[in-house]
């Protein structure tokens, strides 16, 4: 089933302990759509302004992405991001950050968008999520991410977002943040408690957390020695997990805990490579190989 | 098979952010080889103080653990701990440290010790945990914990250590500066390659991570809300974990990652407790029930 997804598309310049990497291709949302494009049609929406290389664009359609929805603001500069990783690579600082033609994004989803069953709302302001939501009346999975400034700052908005989302996806920090609890075990099932009728954790270097009605799976993360760039790895298992969703159309707690599973999966390939470099190597198949690996070491 | 532990055995006060707990029974060789009694036989090595209440060492030989390894030493006083946590229950801060006996501690196993197969030495110098494995020449599976003091002041002592070992089990920012390096699972290899044919890493609520010759395995910690006190976890990991493996008599990699899963359950109990109020309620079917659905969360 085709996937819709709405949040930034952005040029992005990283800095990591030993190397420096300008304009590359970044964004929440074509992080999203490039680890979800092998699983299942992406659907994308996103503005970017004139400066935005042909390439960039090329890129996401050689894998199959429907672009129709990337908006071009002529006379405008697309939204880019500098930042710069601590030595555990985990940590980081944002140098710059311009956000041009993104902070007046206002999504108009293309007429053959609207009848999507499986919707992603990226990180964004929430007002900007519900109106997508609201262009989608059919579908059957929305879930969005979020974090720390709209939890400080649109909280009404959030509030309002949250009881008509079926899953929301976010970070341990802000978990606990909009949860006020320190235990993650909690905090999941708190904001659980907020409407979604599930919220996954996204842990970093330490995998994920699954919280339903009557489900709390952990799972870890795929473990490498090659953290190159973890940019966009949040949204890359975002893209990996409601890709195999959409792609399976069934979202059980079962299907769903598998879900996450690749999520993961296609993340720990995200950070083996500045931008989509490493993404731009792999298969399906190297997904699968690596999920067989995974599946036998959490069984005994 | 019977198990050897020697290391420290303390009077503990826990001060967390709702409520504070003087005079338990604590130390590091107790938690562990209360852990392990689920499994095998358990003999402790340690030293205490005439101050040292008879019901201490009753509640530890209630569970069968051979406590004639335990020298009192007349007219000397016991170590004592005082902790807080951080409302996040994971940083803590020392508030009072009083090694007393424990800081002339030499062990001398008892003749019926030295026959031991299984051994483990608990956090201590380690020179004198060096002197303890020369007690026991026909042990088939020696492990040993260390801490940030030894790799910084008794190095020389370590990295002697480290290759009479068969296997380490340290936290994550231990092995982070041992191997120096920010990636655990580079740090995990690292270090095994300093001597121990096995590294484990403590990860506290992120779970544990196995490295051995051919092998990683990076497993999830169980998903507790009910945090009361983590003192001692991580001797319990280590004690439900090695007391598997001399029950198993078996040290295959299959037999180590299930080893480490039981450790990981056996201290999800001990945290949901002061010191061992929790693990006094528990049986072995407890942690068995747990096993089972921990299995059944991480299998898709």
């Amino acid at each position: 089933m085709p996937l819709v997804v709405v949040g930034s598309v952005a040029i992005d310049s990283v800095v990591t302990p030993t190397e420096r990497r300008d304009d590359m291709l970044g964004g929440s949302a074509t992080h999203f759509s490039y680890a979800a494009s092998f699983f299942t049609g992406v659907r994308l929406v996103g503005v970017v302004g004139d400066d935005w290389p042909a390439a960039h664009t090329k890129l996401l359609q050689a894998r199959g992405i429907d672009t129709s929805g990337l908006q071009v603001v002529e006379g405008g500069k697309t939204f880019t991001w500098t930042g710069r990783y601590e030595p555990n690579m985990n940590d980081r600082e944002t140098l710059d950050v311009q956000l041009n033609v993104f902070g007046q994004f206002d999504p108009e989803l293309p007429e053959a968008y609207r009848r999507a069953k499986y919707v992603f709302l990226a990180n964004g302001v929430p007002a900007v999520q519900m109106k997508v939501l609201e262009q989608v009346p059919g579908r059957r999975l929305a879930v969005a991410d979020t974090m720390d400034l709209w939890i400080h700052n649109e909280r009404e908005d959030l509030d309002r977002l949250l009881t008509q989302l079926d899953g929301l996806v976010l970070n341990d920090s802000e978990a606990k943040l909009l949860a006020e609890t320190e235990n993650l075990a909690l905090a999941g099932h708190r904001v659980r408690e907020m409407g979604p009728r599930f919220v996954v954790i996204k842990k970093g270097e330490h995998g994920a957390m699954f919280f339903g009605e009557h489900e709390t799976y952990v799972l870890p993360a795929y473990p490498t020695e090659q953290v190159v760039d973890p940019t966009g790895a949040g949204d890359t298992f975002a893209g990996g997990m409601m890709g195999y969703l959409a792609e399976q159309d069934n979202f059980e707690p079962r299907t769903l805990k598998t879900a996450m599973a690749y999520g993961i999966l296609t993340a720990s390939f995200n950070v083996e490579g500045f931008g989509l470099e490493r993404m731009q190597q792999i298969t399906r198949d190297d997904i699968e190989r690596r999920f067989e690996d995974y599946r036998k070491m959490l069984s005994f």
